[in-house]
């Protein structure tokens, strides 16, 4: 089951996309409701709109929480040199930094150094707190890609990651959550493509830390809500770790493929 | 003008200080609203409760965004060994780590090491983005105090403060908002005590990056808006860099004064 929120007869509502076409969820809120009980999921029977034509958005436009991981592949790691950790690296991004499928990422007029980060999004169908391993997968309910598109020069403004995960726009989701249809995520791989060429390409079994080793952590702190959004991690490949370096420039397209999910695509455009 | 949110006949609303009463603030929708127009403000005639008798929230309990400030005095930012920076770090806190004035702060099973941070914090009245320090101050609207409650281990955990920072009921924040009455914040004190002992105490001119360059910088990347809080930074005093270290135990009381504003007052328990 693929599900969206999308923008149509000037409302923004969840949709689920069948064969070519987005249906409105018939729904009494967004996509979450929908989420916390898929299984009632009800929808028009007349299609909205195809989806190559739909304005999509972030699956989940206001989810309660997005914790992204940094440093969770070996390669990564190794290239931004940091050390290894007994944890898990964890950054907090707010909603307006999302933009969804086709929408433009915006690079900001204070840095050239706007680079890609592809990812896998995990997305919370159970709340919780205290979650164990052997229990979270029961939590996840979709599965989608992400560009953790990063400001490099304001991410190392001072050892926190905050400033450069957190302009407006700059980053990718979408372009749908996957419902009920990855039975094991560690047999996905994740492809990044800048301008049509491979830049990153990892299998997501080699995650450092693993998705029920990430929600029992943080849900140890935080209690997850339906809706909330783990980004995993980043593969190696990033641009700032070239050489020469390699940024996402106004008039770039970026992709973030991963297997058994899709392909997000997101063009990139100068701040105004 | 001090403004709370207080639960009322089963329901959380605004209301307005007068005297020792709180008044019910007359509103569409939650002390945001009221923060965006404070001059058009109206509450009933009759009194709802006495303000030692009412259950204060956090004045602003779904902020959109809670930005904490770290290493923003000097003696704080010397005796935790860091590196002078040249830009503010930042931090994210989530909502539903903070409680109110007379609420407890718990103490997570998970460690012992249970720090308090006494802060001032201020509030946006007008949002915006790209501020101008020189006009930055006409987009503050209110003042509070906050203990910025951190669990020293899992802040620790690695590089990012995330997890330590963001256990849930960890921060306590109020009793109140000042409204329309500091000409001049760089003329308060701010002091934390723990069970009546004073354990930090400074000036709020002593701050590294005062408000208007902190405003100026999270503007730069994000857009500000009306109920924001930004947590200005604690002064040197931690109980984690003292010898022996002094960390907030299940039964005590910790409090946070800021001058011209008020007292926050929090007690400590156990997680259950």
């Amino acid at each position: 089951m693929r599900l969206v929120t999308f923008r149509h007869q000037g409302s923004v509502g969840p949709g689920i996309v069948l064969g070519d076409d987005i249906h409105e969820i018939l729904s009494h809120g967004d996509i979450k409701t929908a989420l916390a009980d898929v299984a009632a999921i009800k929808y028009k029977d007349t299609a909205a709109t195809k989806v190559d034509a739909a304005e999509l958005l972030p699956p989940i436009t206001n989810p309660d929480k997005i914790v992204c991981v940094g440093l969770n592949y070996l390669e990564h790691r190794i290239e931004t040199k940091r050390p290894e950790t007994a944890y898990p690296t964890l950054f907090i991004r707010w909603s307006n930094t999302q933009v969804g499928h086709r929408q433009a990422l915006v690079r900001p007029n204070e840095s050239t150094r706007f680079d890609y980060e592809g990812e896998m999004a995990i997305v919370i169908g159970k709340g919780g707190r205290h979650i164990p391993a052997d229990q979270a997968m029961s939590h996840v309910i979709g599965y989608s890609c992400y560009n953790d598109g990063s400001v490099r020069d304001w991410q190392k403004h001072t050892s926190q990651f905050t400033a450069g995960k957190n302009f407006i726009a700059s980053a990718g989701f979408g372009p749908w959550l996957v419902v009920d249809e990855i039975s094991d995520p560690n047999t996905l791989t994740l492809t990044t493509r800048l301008n049509g060429k491979i830049v990153q390409q990892s299998g997501v079994d080699l995650l450092i830390f693993s998705i029920p080793e990430l929600i029992a952590y943080i849900s140890t702190f935080t209690e997850l809500s339906v809706g909330d959004v783990i980004v995993t991690g980043t593969p190696g490949g990033v641009g700032d770790r070239r050489e020469p370096p390699l940024y996402m420039q106004p008039g770039d397209t970026v992709e973030v493929e991963v297997t058994g999910v899709g392909t997000l695509i997101n063009s990139v455009v100068s701040a105004p």
